[in-house]
Order: C-alpha cells, then sequence, then structure tokens
C-alpha cells in the first residue's frame, strides 16, 4: 500500500542491498531473504555472469531483480562501456552508476559521475548514481534524467551514518524523483533515520554482510526502514525546548 | 525466543508504553494493540479505577498488563502514599516510580526519587523509577533494591531523543537489572538507538499518542524497537574514519 | 569591565585553572601564569601545604588565589573534615566541594554532594560543588547557599567537552548564582562554547596540563574563554535552515 | 611567528573578513578593525570602486588587502568576467571564486566552479574557490592550480556551524594549499573548531555583521581563531571514554 516506485517499476520493500563483503554465498542469500529486498546491487567487475553458483544464481532463485553496479570505475568512459556490459549480459538496462574519484575515499568524482550520468541516459538507461550529499549535484543529476538520486551518508563501509542530515533534507526537499541513501549506513537507526530524514528508501551492504551475524542484521534493517518510513508518515510530534506533561486523564474516563 | 524479564515476569514486547496525551479512548486503544506492548503504564493520579470506560478497561480487554505510575508527585511522601493506592486498587505491587522536581521541566528529583524508592522497596513493591541519566543516581537505585532503571533520554514530551548517548551507555555498562529508556523518545530512531546503546526496553507515551498518526507511528515504534534490539544483538560493523571497499567477489563465485 | 563575581569576590579572568596533571612544576606555572588565571583549585589530599616547592608557592608567587577542593573524597563526611583542614592550613573558607561516587567514572554522588554541600554552608563556607548537569541537582545545591555550581561537560578527564547542552541551557536559565563548567573540555571550542551557554567561567586542568604543549594550550583556552564569553553577549546570529545572502552593498555605498 | 601565507604572501591574521550585511559603513569599520583581518572580501558586483566613501575607502584607510569575490555569478562566464573587472578596477589578480547554483541555498555549483576556476588560473589569476565541503571536489580544485581551498561548513548565511567536520577534516589532510572554511559559521566555537579540525583560515561575515553588537563578535572572532589555531599546534588530549584522574601529587612537591 505504501509501494516504492522507482522509473514506473514497483517495489513492496524499500530496502536495497548490495552484495559485497559476505563470508559466504549461502550467509549472503540467507541475509537477502531476511531483509525482504527485492533489488540487489552487483558489481559488474567482479561478477561473471556465466558462473554457476555466482550471486546472480542467487537471486535469480530468490526473484531479486538484479540492479548492476559500475563499482570500480573511475572516469564516465569505463563507466558507460561497464553499463553496456551490464546491459548485454543481464538483460536490464537500469544500472546503478558509480564513478569514484580514488581508492582511499571511495567518494564519488562529481564531474566525471555527472558526464556519466548524462551518456547513459542519452543511451536509454536507466540510470541511478551514488553521489555525495551535495543538494547543487542531485539536482543537476535529476535533471540530466537519472530515475533517482542516491546520496550517501558518509562513505562507503565507514559506518558513520548520516554525517549531514540537513544536506539530505535539502535534497529530499527539492528531489522529484526518488532519494535513495546509500553508503555509510552501519546499524539499524541510521537506516531508520534516514527514512524518517524522508529519503524514500535505504541502500545498504557492509552493516549487513560484515555485522557479526548478518541475517539477523538484515532483519533488523528491514525493521528499521519500515519504522522509518512510518514515522515520517505519522507526523511525528514536534521538538520543544522544554518538558510537556501528558494531557489529564479525566476527560478520558468515562463518568 | 528474546524476552524481556523484569523482577522474574517475561514480556514479549520491549516497548512500554504510556497512555497521557491520546486523542480518544479509541484512538488509544488502537494504538496500543498496534504497538504490539504487554506493559502499559497509567497514571494513578489521573484515573478512577472503578470507573467504567477507562483506560484501564482497555488494558483489561486487550491483556496488557497495567504499570501504575506516581506522576504527578513531587515528594518522596506523596509517591509512596500515590503507590499503595495503586497497589489497593488495582491489585499489583508494581509501580513506576516518579517524583518529579517542578512542572517546568518535569525531572525527576535524585533525592526523593532515591528515598521513595527505598521505601516502597522495604514495603514489598516492585519498583521501576523514572530517573535522569546519571549513572551514580541509577546504579544507587538498583543498590536500594529497584527492579530497573529508567533513565530519560530527554525531558517528558520534548521529543529531543537521546541527548547524551555516552551517559546511558555507562548506565547500561554497570547495571545488572534492566535498563529501560524512558522519556525523551520523539520518532523512530530515537527507539532504534535506545536498543542499540543496549537498553533492555523503550518505554514512551506522547511520541505514539500526539503524532499525527497515533496508531501508524505506534506500529513504527514496535518495529524500532525490534531493529535497535536486533543490530545490538547482531554486531555491528565498527566505525572508520575511512572507506572500505567490499571485498573482491571472485572468491565467492563458483569456479 | 566584564569581571566574574563569585560570593562578593571580583576576577578578571574567567578561567579558572585546576593543576592535576602537569609533567612539571615549571611547565604547570608557566601554563597557568599563561592561562591568565586568578583562582586555581589545588586539591588538598596531594598538597602538603608545608613543603617549600609546591604548587601552594607558585599560586603565591603569582598572585593566583588557591580554592582548595577535596578530590579524593567519597562521603560528605569526609569532604567535610578535608574542607576543614584546608580551611585551617591555607586559611581560606572557599572550597571546591568534590564527592566523588566511584574511581572508575570520577562521577559526583549527588546525595553525599548535597548532604556536603548542606553542611559546609552551615558551617560558613564559600561552598563551589562540582556537580553532574543535572538542573534539578544543581537548583538544589544553590538552594543550600552554595555560591556557584559546577556541572560537568562530560567525566573527569576525559575531553569529551560538552555531551548534553541542553542540560547546560537549562542550569543556567535558572541560576542566580555564577554556573561554572567544571570537567570535560578537550580543547579550546569547548570552552568556548560552554560560555556561549551561557557559563560564567570554566574550570579546567588536564586539558591543559596534559596537552603536548600545556603552555601553548594555555594561551588557547585563556583566547578561547574570552571568545565565548563576548560572543555570548555580542549576540549571535540565528541559526537559519536556508542560505542568506548578504544584503546588497548599494544602500551603505555613498552616493 | 606562525604567519599564513597563501600563493607567497604573508598574513598575520588568519580571519578573513567579508562585508555583506553591516548596519552601517562605521560599524563595518569598527568590526574589521576589531577583528584584526588583514584580508576582507568584497562583492564586485555590489560595489561602485570609484565611488568615495564606499567599503573600498575604508579597506584603504584601514591597511587592510582587499579580495574581490564573484558573489553573485551563476555561470562559470560570469564569474571569470566578473574576475576580470575587478582585477581591473582594483589591481589585484587575487580573486574569491564564488559561483552559485541558485538563490535558495547559495550553494556552489561544483561543474562551473571547476571550470571557472582553471579558465582564471589559465589567466594568470590567485584563485580562492568557495566550495562545498566535498573532499574531491576540493582535490580537483587544488589540482587545477588554485592557490587555497574554502570549504563552507554549512549554507551562507545560516549559522549553522560546521555541520560535516568528518569532511573538512578529509579536506585538511590531503590539501597541499591552505585549507579555508568559508560559510556557516555562527558564533566563536564555531571558528574555534575550524581551526582546530586543521583549517588555516577562517572566512565570515554575517556572523559579525549581523550579530547584535558586531565590533564585540569581531573580538569575539578573533579570540576564537587565535584559540583554535593554538589549540590544533598544542596538541590536545585524546579522548576518553571513562575518566581519568590527575596524576597524584606527591611527585611533584619538593621534599
Amino acid at each position: 500500500r505504501d509501494p516504492l516506485v522507482i522509473a514506473g517499476r514497483t517495489f513492496g520493500s524499500r530496502l536495497i542491498m548490495g552484495t559485497g563483503g559476505a563470508p559466504s554465498m549461502q550467509v549472503l542469500e540467507e541475509a537477502l531473504v531476511a531483509s525482504g529486498t527485492e533489488l540487489t546491487t552487483v558489481a559488474m567487475r567482479r561478477v561473471d555472469p556465466a558462473a554457476r553458483g555466482s550471486v546472480l544464481d542467487v537471486l535469480r532463485r530468490r526473484n531479486i531483480a538484479v540492479l548492476p553496479n559500475t563499482a570500480g570505475c573511475f572516469t564516465a568512459g569505463e563507466a558507460v562501456l561497464t553499463a553496456k556490459l551490464a546491459r548485454e549480459a543481464l538483460g536490464t538496462d537500469w544500472v546503478k552508476l558509480e564513478v569514484i574519484a580514488d581508492e582511499h575515499t571511495l567518494l564519488p568524482d562529481p564531474v566525471e559521475l555527472l558526464e556519466a550520468a548524462e551518456r547513459l541516459v542519452n543511451e536509454g538507461f536507466t540510470v541511478l548514481p551514488y553521489t555525495n550529499d551535495d543538494p547543487v549535484l542531485a539536482r543537476r543529476l535529476e535533471q540530466v534524467g537519472c530515475a533517482a538520486v542516491m546520496p550517501l551518508g558518509s562513505p562507503i563501509g565507514s559506518g558513520l551514518g548520516i554525517r549531514n542530515p540537513h544536506n539530505i533534507e535539502l535534497i529530499v526537499e527539492q528531489a522529484n524523483v526518488p532519494v535513495i541513501l546509500d553508503a555509510g549506513v552501519g546499524t539499524a537507526s541510521d537506516a531508520a533515520l534516514a527514512m524518517e530524514l524522508g529519503c524514500d528508501a535505504v541502500l545498504l551492504a557492509t552493516a549487513v554482510t560484515r555485522a557479526q551475524s548478518p541475517v539477523a542484521m538484515a532483519v533488523a534493517m528491514r525493521h528499521a526502514v519500515q519504522a522509518g518510513r512510518l514515522a515520517r508518515l505519522a507526523g511525528r510530534i514536534p521538538k520543544r525546548r522544554y518538558a510537556q506533561a501528558s494531557s489529564p486523564w479525566e476527560g478520558l474516563s468515562a463518568p
């Protein structure tokens, strides 16, 4: 009743998973199922689509849509090429676009990213770009035709949560496409907060795959995304500087 | 499988609800049911146990245990008296002990609180004291025999969340009784965070009853408490200053 | 022109120093002078007032008033006794009252502290109590006659700064005696923030004495306290969610 | 003894002022003098260099170097043109480069900014770009030859301080040119924090010009920048989870 819609496709879950970092394929499979995800990213540079027993098999078996990503690409050219290979291999024109500036921060390169996004949109791709939390770049990405914007909360794998909630709110306020928090989530409250700030979905990987108990954390994240989404819709109480007592009860008691 | 145990009683839900602030008895009932709570506080000074249609009827009908509280008491003497009246009227020796210092902050008075706790324990009560977030006072309350300690996140009704997570962690580390975050929760991520910090349960009222959609927020809080609890148990990834890429995938693909 | 007044005595500096942790007496002396402090605490249990070359000699030589403290006391009785010994040895009825709950957290024990404060006030002492950041306890301490209240920012020596600025603000709003932030300052911005929140002074020790360059940090703290005080008095701009451009300049240019 | 060096020029003060927002030219002049600044930005689009009584007269009279800025420019082309006009009018090839994306957020446009920076460097300008807090863009700006990078703490005029200290630290760690925090400072502790994070200087305007007492706030900022700088150099104590008592004093007392 409250589906996530991206580029006309509908998803029942607002938790998008990544697959990196899992201790084994079996744990990954269990965690993906436990998370309830319906869309999962796979690094095209790291997977052989023809290989048996790959993560792609898991996704097919579990009926989870695959979202190829361009992890490991440092230029627009590399990313465009990788996206095209993914389209051919996997039969999807959806792509999570990553164009990374360096191995140290894994932060997106804004210039290369924007160029790659524009080229891929022009080639008919449905582009979901991983971006920094700059509201201006997010708007630019939307303007060139991206189907969503995916700002980071903090650097990939850092588990630092959302370092600048203010920026995420600015992005949400102006966006006409889904905003998906991508990168930085370390624990459940981070994911809940992302949704409370108005994000439409959360994308995470290592917070689950590298937790001590990946399956338990996958369930936690499923609950957290639901909690945050519902809290956003429910309309939270305002923050007050001072205490406020509950109403007197007399009015509620029958005479 | 992961029950909350307080003074030997077992609860399936780690969300304890309060009842103040609801727009109507019907909404309150729906919200309580939606929250999944099994234990709910009621202000003894505000309810007539004999009245029909009272919140007590709702709790009986819904099989939710009642936890009378001493809201509105400013001295140890008042609180002890109120607790005794509650025991007589409701047939329970459990009491959520509140001894408030003033109407403006609704903060607990540490001296009166400790005295009241000691007297009530000596009279055979099972005492769950609402306290500030001072680790020393929490330990003192445990030492005089309280069955739990219930530190605030921030002032009652403020919705400011957990102002001092460090203190909550210190309380959790030293406690041998359940730690229940009480007061300050404004939205779902606050409740999740409380559990991630190691609290055993969360007590809240106005975050649900005064939300624009109390029932939706009740469901959000149910998910949030589960999310936070699971995340705590799952063992989150460490926080890192720098990014960390996912492992290469080759190792996971079958040959 | 903006002196600090405590119990009728006037101080030109709002930085109160402690003496623990210095690598040598010489460095301590240089740091005290560099800080500009006019009031410095000394642990009575750690100093022999009759010894030559002690910190007391330094304070006398530098014309810095001594504020004996009761560090190391765990009960009201010990603290009262220590304060009396200090009065006799040092000829001052001022005392920084510390009553610590345990060696691990060094947090004040609220019950023993309040009792000691009341007894010392009744014995004619000018009492400056080190307390937690509970606004209720701060008010109680003022009510029993303390000449100031000295809430912590965070545990002694932790360098965690002010964990709960909201509580410090609540204390400041209600206080009719000087509020002195005591404990937790790690760096200059912490001290500035304390003053901006409305504290009348800052007390710190290890942030200076254990810095890599204690004298440089002492100067930093002197500037920081002045900066924070001036900023408080100057009336800062409000926080805004959105940007605001500077006014057009035309109006200011002469025709 | 600790001068700020930008592109070979040396400044005794690490506080760079802006001029927008002052209630009168006289207050502005007093505030600039009180701040101790040696470098001050002026919006070229808002000032007539030939007018008497303009802010330029003030700067000349007070021997403060002028740094023309391109405020109000939305494209690289506009910014380049404005910089050239400034060079001709003011006889300086220094320029604070601003290329804003929209009037609402006043955030820099990363693409236009980078293009303008490159063009201006190629034309022989000394370029100090106002940028967002993206470490990748900051590195790119340095790579095209900017003489400094000037990341924002938060949107212009917002007074929200430094929303993402982590990003500022990342920028500082990698930079080989001065890092100047620009925009967002609301009060003294914000400026001190910027310096503690490793920034080489702070640029601010409305925090002073729109304070209730601009001159007092100018003095506060002067102290704050010195405090933060010294604290950075002094080597702060580490943050600890738990308390740490001062050393025993016995060792320091003479026998």
